[in-house]
């Protein structure tokens, strides 16, 4: 079925819609934020205010050390220890949770205690009605001391609000030992400094997730304190005498357990405001950040200040839908504009990848790249609606590889140290696709040294067997079946970037490796099988259980029947070797269809399991191009019922709404971008995959000033289906969407319906 | 006895002397320097070589545990564990002994082993026919790996010259868990990379005297590695799989144990040269140090650049005298100008008392500053004949004043940490001195801010009690009889700077507090005794053992028979005190001629009762002034006797020749002044103490371009007492000096005798 609307009459309907849209929707997208989405499970997000792409993030902590509580809060603990100042936004590993502020009433407690006995440390229990979140802010009152707390943040400074009962026993604590640990991170010093008598300074090191991060912060208080005193192993730090370890200063101490007692006298309804800051350079860069950011005391002009930016960067896509549909569509944009994080002073400096303190150039530096995630939807929505954000991120992976002392682009950088997490050297995605995204101000021949200079380094990850055999051998090398597919698509990357600045031999040399996931296709099996050096498969291998079920580590967080399909770039050679289209899809569906066995549901947490469908784990990112492979095979209307599936069933406004872990934005950013319509099967390619569209209009304003609009007519829950699709006015049967269609703005008009129709069936 | 020179013979006779001189002495001062004295016993002095006031030292370590082995270096230790980069001179508290260099043939050992049995580790043994030293040079040979090797310092870089023999397993390890921690201090973190093939950086963060101490270094090789590897814990660094802390990088790793192997194929007799430099900044600053001063690869011109410095710094005094003498003197003056320690990087940034990196303004930042110590001769001496660097350091100490926690001047800085070492505000003396000595490129007013802000200070070691009582109380407060009669001293230097900036009642409010010395002096037990809040005395109070034989903290390393003469500001009242000269002299007789009881032997080391006449203890500090006080009382002839029987016995130039710590600089500097024949018992007043010259001539060229001689005709080893003295050519005698007589320069002529005399025996 066709429709034919004038082009005119088309455009005048977008006015209109537009015009009713400013008209229907209330006045602010921030509204829409709900940031305890993610809280509740394995979405691992923070409820706590933060700016976009902020490097301070103030949130409550309910929990340090379980492993799955990386965020530090848990929506179903009773209690909260206190509130940090920096967080991890949905990743799988814990750290950060730095220096916890606690308000007490009555003899101050120095330890956290445990959830079931609350009374035995300084946590205290509370309900979700005394909490509420919002757009740059949250608020909670603790049912043990009565204080309520109030949390703002901005971009490196924040305000903590306490509403006190009368009492001559009121307190903050400030507990530097507290850190996000998952039980196993330990601070290796900290230090703690009483500057005058309404502020303090403090810094820790944490060997954690990384291993030697150094954090400072400064913190001023709105009244004097009435006392001020600095703890240490749970005693106060005063003038001793007989000691052979002499403190002689009230005013400052250093150590591996460190607290900062202020206590006050407070009428009832006393507020105390706490302004704080970070810095990773030093004391008195944080107290600079602090002063820089928040001259005054005045806690909702920051709150405005930080929910306009919310506003604005919101603002960036303008869609259509029910409440639901719009407070998960602006939740995701949220938490997918949280990450990376700002990580420069206002002064310019910054902690690099050598922990040398360097001067920033022209470039803004950010932290936390969670690269393995990150570039496969994240940072190409970034490039598309954030490219001044997403080129200063470039310029830092550049900076990182220069600083690194292996000069390699990071792997998985956490707050200028290399974690070693996960797999593969994406940053190459990410640089390449920001470059053919036209993502400006990065040095492309520098860029390309670093890149290749990644990619050829014979210390990395098995890449020196890798370069010899064609695949990673399964005997010499952890995760050599995921390493192998990842390298191949990571060095056709290289290949487009070598073309564009027309190196020739290197983009061939590349294109070559890029043909290696072939080599670990065992067509006996049907499925992507690890090898040995040798050229042997590896035996007892199960490509329906994680790693194969031989307890080695082939496949990075996943069974081979979900790594298999990672080709992006090159899906119909892997079609053909899956012995073309019809098999291909049959395979897909059994992916889909297959029945969990035991022993792979006993490799998932029950969150885990929420993620599946079949076999097919939306939780982890290995999946996530996974769907539209469908369209790449002739049949969307597969594509569109699965794509239906899982944002039904596993994304919305609650807390418990996501089933994995969001890693830092990757998971909410693929809502995005499957809302819309299409995604980024193939980062650095010129082209997305269109799926089905999930919400009835959309407006992307590109970083250029164009803007992409995406119509999808008729859409219902029982219209899933793409009937038809014009691309700027021209019928589009295509199940690509080039990204030279896009990028100077137009329109996506789908036309949907209740049951599968011809289009984009036929295979291009 | 009267002589009578015409002055213009005079002057002819010293020029006819310095040309004599010249001809008669080696071309170079600095071969006079024996780099082994104070190495043995209580010395805690280093051998290695150093830049005057040098930001690195180099040198040989034999021992880390043991807490009198301060400087690393214990002269009748078998074995050398190895070679590191930082020392203190003479402290009586260990810390540093920054990263280790152990060349090592053979399979290496990772751990330093023990002396008994050196093969069960790297160290190895030695002895002194096979070592040596000089003036900015080391050199010894190590009897297991038969490596020779030769050190030479720079300013803040170094060399280690290795020669080795013909090996396929040479190896130089570089341990950074090595320090020098008396059993006590530990590496909270560190951190090694390696750079490029022949060049590494690293860090380490430590917790010992200085609390939280950093200090990062730089070494390039003069050859690539042949084979790098960074330990951890004992084992390589690798890439590793099946671990949950990841490293895979083999070029850089934090922990706390960590070490670098260098591995090399060597020829007989080949030369591999580490060049070596420190930062308190970044191991990028340190790198910058390191390729500022040392371009090259020629270990000679650093050698002789060093060499050249000490000649020019040695020449500031020059003197006439036996080798013997020369060696001892120069070595002294050696000692006197190796500390404190340059402690900025060659771009200006250093490391503040704040822990903040700052910007060095127009003075040098420098550290190590043993105040309790140093006030008495040492910065008196420096103000003379280093007047810049003595304003340097005032600014230092002003800066720190600025940045401390406490707003106090510093008490023990040791690389920017308050080690809150020792007792009273010995910061102002030096100051206050160098200011009335015309020390200039400070500001006085922000001196004077610090000084008064400090002796105000209402949280310090007693002083608010002290202000309210005029005493420290006892019952209050440890080390209560020292800091009464120290804080009363340091109160007087107050009243002279504000007497000086015309403050009259601050002038007069200080000099009322430096009377307070008499609140403690109990007549009728004839000595300074401790006192309570109540005004009542220590009971059972011995005044001829430590601490009165209490077993309370009353007295500061000392009898109160040692402390009892600490009353520099007002010797005429304390004589007073003690019953007039008389009584006074009979009373510092009996201090000489005291039988040592078995408990007072019984608080001193063997060492200890070296430094030891009678109760009179030369091997501490509280001493240093007291045989000074003869002079003061009418008696000179008997100083005389006491000042020759110290510097026979307790000065000379082998390793033993020092009976007690050197405290950077100040048992040298109590030498050189006592040679020259006067001493600043009052530091910050207008005037020296004349003793007796114990060495025939000088010339002491001042900072101001002056030059003041001493002549000491007829002196010998009968020949020690002074018959009469002419200052500037006038008949003199007052047993006073004035600064006024000195500061244009001149002449102080003594004619010495075999017998005491008249001279200087009327009091004035």
């Amino acid at each position: 079925m066709k429709m034919n609307v004038p082009r005119a009459f088309h455009f005048l309907a977008i006015l209109l819609l537009s015009t009713l849209c400013a008209v229907a929707s209330p006045a602010r997208l921030s509204d829409y934020i709900r940031p305890f989405v993610g809280a509740q499970g394995e979405g691992n997000t923070f409820p706590g205010p933060s700016a976009p792409f902020g490097m301070i993030q103030l949130s409550p902590d309910t929990d340090t050390t379980n492993w799955d509580t990386d965020s530090g809060y848990e929506y179903t603990d009773p209690t909260i220890q206190g509130f940090s100042l920096t967080h991890l936004s949905g990743t799988g590993c814990p750290d950060l949770g730095d220096f916890l502020f606690v308000p007490q009433v009555g003899e101050p407690a120095l330890v956290a205690g445990t959830k079931d006995h609350p009374e035995s440390g300084y946590q205290s229990a509370f309900t979700h009605d005394d909490e509420s979140a919002a757009a740059g802010y949250y608020q909670v009152k603790l049912q043990k001391s009565g204080v309520n707390i109030e949390l703002a943040a901005g971009e490196r400074a924040g305000f903590l609000r306490f509403t006190f009962p009368a009492s001559d026993a009121a307190s903050i604590l400030t507990d530097l030992s507290h850190i996000i640990n998952g039980g196993r991170w330990r601070v290796a010093e900290s230090r703690l400094r009483i500057e005058d008598g309404s502020t303090i300074t403090g810094f820790h090191l944490v060997n954690g997730w990384a291993k030697e991060r150094y954090l400072y912060f400064a913190a001023r208080y709105s009244r004097p304190f009435d006392e001020a005193r600095i703890i240490s192993n749970g005693k106060p730090v005063t003038y001793q005498s007989y000691v052979n370890y002499r403190f002689r200063s009230h005013n400052e101490a250093a150590g591996t357990n460190l607290q900062f007692l202020a206590r006050f006298k407070t009428g009832a309804g006393e507020v105390i405001q706490v302004k704080v800051a970070v810095s990773a350079v030093s004391a008195a860069n944080a107290l600079q950040n602090l002063d820089a950011e928040i001259p005054d005391w005045n806690f909702d002009r920051l709150r405005e200040v930080t929910r306009t930016k919310w506003d604005r960067e919101l603002a960036s896509i303008q869609m259509e839908g029910s409440q639901e549909q719009k407070e998960t569509f602006y939740t995701s944009l949220y938490h997918a504009l949280l990450v990376p994080n700002l990580y420069q002073d206002s002064n310019g400096q910054y902690r690099g990848f050598d922990q040398n303190i360097h001067q920033a150039g022209k470039a803004t530096e950010y932290t936390v790249f969670s690269l393995w995630d990150t570039f496969r939807a994240e940072h190409p929505l970034l490039a598309l609606i954030q490219a001044q954000r997403d080129s200063d991120m470039i310029n830092t992976l550049l900076d990182h590889y220069q600083q690194s002392a292996d000069h390699l682009l990071p792997m998985w950088e956490l707050q200028g140290n290399e974690t070693w997490c996960m797999i593969g050297y994406h940053g190459v995605p990410v640089i390449v696709d920001g470059y053919l995204k036209g993502v400006k101000g990065f040095d492309a021949q520098r860029a390309y040294e670093a890149i290749k200079r990644t990619a050829m380094n014979p210390d990395y990850d098995g890449l020196a067997a890798y370069r010899i055999l064609g695949w990673v051998p399964c005997d010499q090398e952890d995760e050599s079946l995921s390493k192998t597919l990842e390298y191949a698509y990571d060095d056709w990357c290289i290949a487009q970037m070598a073309k564009a600045l027309g190196k020739p031999a290197d983009c061939g040399y590349f294109l070559k490796r890029a043909a290696n996931y072939k080599n670990v296709y065992d067509s006996d099996l049907g499925w992507m099988r690890p090898k040995d050096a040798s050229g042997n498969w590896r035996t007892n291998f199960d490509a329906h259980l994680f790693n194969g079920g031989t307890n080695l580590q082939d496949v990075t967080e996943a069974t081979s029947s979900q790594y298999s399909w990672f080709v992006p770039q090159d899906v119909p050679g892997l079609i053909a070797l899956m012995g073309g289209p019809e098999k291909f899809t049959a395979k897909l569906d059994s992916l889909f269809n297959a029945t969990q066995s035991d022993l792979f549901k006993k490799e998932m947490s029950t969150n885990d399991l929420r993620g599946c469908i079949g076999e097919y784990w939306h939780g982890n990112e290995p999946s996530h191009h996974v769907i539209y492979l469908y369209s790449l095979a002739g049949q969307p209307w597969k594509a569109a019922e699965r794509l239906h599936q899982v944002v039904s069933t596993q994304y919305g406004s609650g807390p418990n709404s996501l089933c994995g872990n969001d890693d830092c934005g990757q998971m909410s950013a693929w809502y995005l971008f499957t809302c819309l319509g299409f995604y980024p099967v193939c980062p650095a390619s010129d082209y997305y995959v269109i799926g089905a569209p999930q919400i009835p209009r959309a407006a992307m304003h590109l970083s250029n000033g164009k803007t992409f609009t995406m119509t999808a007519a008729n859409l219902s829950d029982r219209n899933i289906y793409v009937q038809s699709v014009k691309l700027n006015g021209k019928d589009w049967n295509s199940p690509l969407l080039p990204y030279r269609e896009l990028k100077h703005g137009g329109t996506i008009a789908f036309i949907m319906g209740a049951q599968p129709s011809q289009w984009g069936t036929q295979i291009h």
